[in-house]
């Protein structure tokens, strides 16, 4: 039984390589193909979009609703969505979600890393490994997966001081 | 909010470290606290059990239920069980959980790994990741979290060929 | 300027890979030339030479003729030769290019490795790098270059409880 | 019979680390502990000077002079040393050995990186690698070891576009 999700990919430090001339870390190519190369993925099919490569501290009001409004339209289409995103602006793409498309047709599940895939140290792929993971098994809505968390939205904010993301405590 | 789980060792290949001097790879020491350490488990507390360190091929029927029945026991204490284990006989403890428990008081998922950490293209760091996922995310039973699948316990088992875990479908 | 060094594999365990559905290590494939594309070389031209893959404990008396003759009519065509070798029997085929040919025409460099090239420890890719290092700095001869050491032939022996090579003093 | 030589820091991209918070690669912590820890250096004793840890971008004329006296004078004292060095101002500093020093007591080799350590694909353990093994078999000089070239000064330039250190012909 082959499974399908989509994996939308929107650039962030996790697809940060290294410009060694410039020495720099910029985005510039995908390395999500590298990271699901290296991860066995048993019956599972993954449709890729590339939907551009930004830092997204970059984005604008427009990037995110493309976003939202690709996630939303991919989860009628799929079992699940899985979406790379840079941290610093995850929350915004996350809302957007709840704002446009509310209750999703299947989940959609944001991922993202503190640093970079190209890093030994990076979190990147055990972020995607979650993502991959959750996306099967939480019932439809929106989410963050990162640092063996999984966080449903609204309410999500990044903790910039701690490195991750948190969930407000109901009142 | 700290959610606390049980880990319990047991050994297998996902734990197998390399002898240079017999040139063979062996249960020796546990790895699991290596790969604790290289991931970011944020508002997790891990509460380490470590069973016995064995090839699974060479577990008795004693080694089955006293691993059946710790997880069992500690699914009351915790809000979730991983078991490590070796894939050759990891059915083998899954089966004896479902009979001995039946439906434990929080979910156990079992993991283990066709190629041991220590080597560069191991699946250990993956399986370990989705195993610490899902058990946060799935109803109370008995798992197997393994190369993107998570597989519930009874009719789980090892497709020896294929060097992965397949749940029977029903008739 | 390009500079032409001839490689002749042999097998050994720094070659080894693992076969993860007998769960054991032996030797396959080759994995030098994925060591030689993790490296830069500049402005080297590699010769690749692949006379044999075993493990040298099972290497014949002809085996070790063959790799010292080979090693021998290769040092007059390139300006150095290495020769990946198990470390086991490696001072045997190093004692027989001394006794078959003498002093190469160029530096003959032996090395090996005590932990395969797919462990995440091993030390493959330091012996290969101080191999292909010294075999352009070392004046004709026969060596064995492997932790940080090369050393000269005849005389040099494995110490098999350190898992290093080591060169008897002059008396 | 133990080999003493002296290792020079001055910083460098080869000692870069990540900041996860900001974003950037910098000179924060030194690396090169790291890096010789996953060696292995049989019968070598390294005697660690951690003189700066600089983009050598940043260097002063007063650097370049402190660089090159402190590698003079350990020279005396040991059988070789090793200077670890941001490869933009590398080549200034090994003319100013040259300048200051002329041949110096034992051999000084010049290393360091295009990419950090702290990346998967890094040149910084093969570079070490190969000035530990330069620096034992060369004679008396000052030399670059980079991407399996060892280069002697003067007349030794960064060739910015290929990443790379070259050497002049002579006329």
């Amino acid at each position: 039984m082959t499974r399908s999700i989509a994996l939308i990919s929107t650039g962030g430090t996790i697809e940060k390589t290294y410009d060694e001339l410039r020495g720099v870390l910029s985005n510039q190519v995908s390395v999500l193909d590298i990271m699901l190369a290296s991860l066995e993925l048993r019956g599972l099919d993954v449709h890729r979009v590339q939907l551009m490569n930004k830092d997204s501290l970059d984005m604008s009001a427009e990037d995110h609703t493309l976003i939202a409004q690709t996630a939303g339209r991919l989860a009628i289409e799929y079992a699940g969505v899985v979406v790379v995103h840079g941290t610093d602006r995850l929350a915004v793409s996350g809302d957007r979600v709840v704002e446009l498309v509310g209750t999703p047709a299947s989940p959609i599940v944001f991922t993202g890393a503190m640093r970079p895939w190209e890093l030994r140290s990076s979190d990147a792929l055990q972020n995607l490994t979650e993502a991959l993971t959750a996306v099967q098994l939480v019932k439809p809505g929106v989410y963050v997966a990162m640092h063996n968390q999984v966080l449903a939205f609204p309410g999500v904010t990044k903790d910039k001081v701690a490195g991750t993301f948190v969930k407000a405590e109901a009142p």
